[in-house]
């Protein structure tokens, strides 16, 4: 048997498990009271959908449908894109899901060192994508003589915190991009899930010429599709789309003729009002639970959207600590730490409101109320 | 409009375009004789199953098949790829393409400058993906006091050269892979694609502790879905996984399904039998054409499976100074020397047998020969 370290790139001491991943590797999520994922909710699917559009899908595109297609993505789902996001379609890359569209970022952009800035905390895939190419990763100011290369943010409904930019911060991120001459990339998969306040501008509005924007279908669709889009200056997505050749020749093709029946028959528009409405519900139901069943000393977030709220318990409270007691207890969150780079803030946790049924959200949030409590006294005796 | 060229990785100039989807993007391959792609026959593709096969899907695994998967892959395909190749579940990891199953392997373990050995000429898409991380590609002995990672290998059906190692060169490719301490990529999309010959054993079965042998679907159901496997020790792939989380999460959840079924039902090898029969004809068709119209001097491969054949042309005739004057009056190959690293063998092309229909294949040939016949001439005149 050969010994197999010596043959790994200098990149794979800093891959990153994801945390969550190996959560539902271990644990059948359907047994307990899951806040863990970022899952959509199974209720959303268009699961008895799916043999008429895939009969459509055949009778109207036919062989196409399953050969192989353009890199760039089927003009078909790229036109019905450009024109839900008011871009032409010269500005648009089908990605094999929007991680995908991070991981292509961070291929075509960072060296070894490279900084990247980002809010704090921020979604873990991105910073396992990022570390793996052993950038940087920066919030705040940068380090003195340094330059970024760009700034990874999600402005609307941010996972882990359900946070949005307001306008004044979107327009100061775009003032010191150009200062300070970095890219954005704008992470943007619940933007089109916002339950209450107005949308704001998408930063990609404000500076298109040094924005990528990552669009995903796997919120307003399904997940299980593997599809998102970039929107870009054509010259970067010229560059990234040599890349992808690379990574997978091109997206799944028979799912994304599916996605662009979908889209331009108008049934994503009217199953994602349906969906916005049921996380509309879910969400309050979350709010008002954590406020009946929370001890004192804890807070949380009020999302206007996205999946996730954040929640922040007494200092000293460690949440990485108390997992295995609450996973044995039947309920499941990720620890806040995971979002910070730095690993600090461990006594945060992320919950989702989107997956859960909406009839067990009440004894699943008791459920971690009790063990909360539990862990505040105990930390106070 | 800044310039873009700054924020862009030390790898970004060693990408390199496939001149294969380059011509793709340019020509509409339906209005040309095309023996360029390597693309399936539309003909094997099971278009008018594919409402049949997702309405079955949906019914049998329900929402699981729209939401995010294991990064694995989903159980029900891991473990009928894996009863299919006769290894334990462990060790079968499914990718989004065989393409990407390059690109992980990549991706884990070339630095700049690794040695990665392979035969001469091979796979482009290959070539591309090391080239990206900035490897150095060696057909033959290693250059002095360097040591490989990995050999990267098409023992069935090569593409391009439609050529199969005999059982005397896997064995000493395996030995010299022990002796030498370096992996074994091997590349398997067409091994299932046999038209005469007895099948040989996989490197894979041969030295089961260092070798990733890549299998597709795209070959024996539809490149539209995207999916391939991965075979390996558990602890390479237990890496693969790793990095595969950053990538894309995992691989498209509702094909696998579909992939899954087309599988166990019997299907996928009911289709496969008349894939090879009808490739076997196409694959003679063109035999006897190339006998009946190519003019003296040129010779090409017999190959035992696959979709390729490859065309040698009197020394001096330059087959990318003529690809223009070939496009222009209606017919297109790959010129050989891209599949060869250093560029050379500029007299050689690439054929492909199997995605033009049997009727259109002997104008086709025709055509490409006169073309041939006339640069012969030139070159003499």
């Amino acid at each position: 048997m050969p010994d197999y370290r010596k043959f790994f790139s200098d990149d794979v001491p800093s891959f990153m498990r994801s945390p969550v991943r190996e959560i539902f590797r271990k644990v059948d999520l359907s047994a307990i009271y899951s806040f863990a994922g970022g899952y959509p909710s199974a209720e959303t699917f268009p699961l008895d959908r799916m043999q008429d559009l895939a009969g459509a899908v055949a009778r109207k595109y036919g062989a196409k449908a399953l050969q192989y297609g353009a890199t760039q993505g089927v003009p078909e789902l790229r036109e019905a894109v450009a024109a839900r996001c008011g871009v032409p379609v010269g500005n648009v890359q089908i990605t094999t899901s929007s991680q995908q569209g991070i991981d292509v970022c961070a291929r075509v952009f960072l060296n070894p060192g490279d900084v990247v800035l980002t809010t704090s905390p921020t979604y873990l895939g991105a910073i396992q994508s990022f570390r793996s190419y052993r950038a940087e990763i920066v919030s705040g100011e940068l380090p003195e003589g340094k330059k970024a290369k760009f700034f990874y943010v999600i402005p609307d409904f941010c996972n882990p915190s359900g946070e949005t930019m307001s306008l004044a911060e979107r327009e100061a991120l775009v003032e010191r991009a150009r200062r300070e001459d970095f890219l954005i990339v704008e992470d943007s998969p619940y933007r089109e899930l916002r339950y209450s306040g107005e949308p704001l501008p998408t930063i990609y509005s404000l500076a298109p010429e040094r924005t990528l924007h990552l669009g995903s279908f796997s919120k307003i669709f399904a997940p299980g599709l593997r599809l998102g889009w970039m929107l870009g200056p054509e010259e970067l997505l010229e560059q990234i789309y040599v890349c992808k050749q690379a990574l997978d020749l091109c997206p799944p093709v028979f799912d994304q003729y599916v996605a662009a029946e979908f889209l331009s028959s108008g049934e994503l528009d009217r199953n994602l009002a349906s969906t916005v409405a049921l996380y509309r519900r879910k969400r309050d139901l979350m709010l008002s639970l954590l406020e009946k069943y929370m001890p004192e000393g804890v807070s949380w977030t009020h999302p206007d959207g996205g999946l996730f709220l954040f929640v922040t318990l007494p200092e000293g409270v460690d949440t990485v600590a108390m997992y295995d007691e609450a996973l044995s207890a039947g309920v499941a969150y990720v620890a806040g730490s995971f979002f910070f780079t730095d690993g600090s803030h461990r006594n945060t946790m992320r919950l989702n409101f989107s997956f859960m049924d909406e009839g067990r959200m009440e004894p699943g949030i008791e459920l971690l109320s009790r063990i909360i409590s539990s862990a505040i006294w105990k930390k106070s005796h």
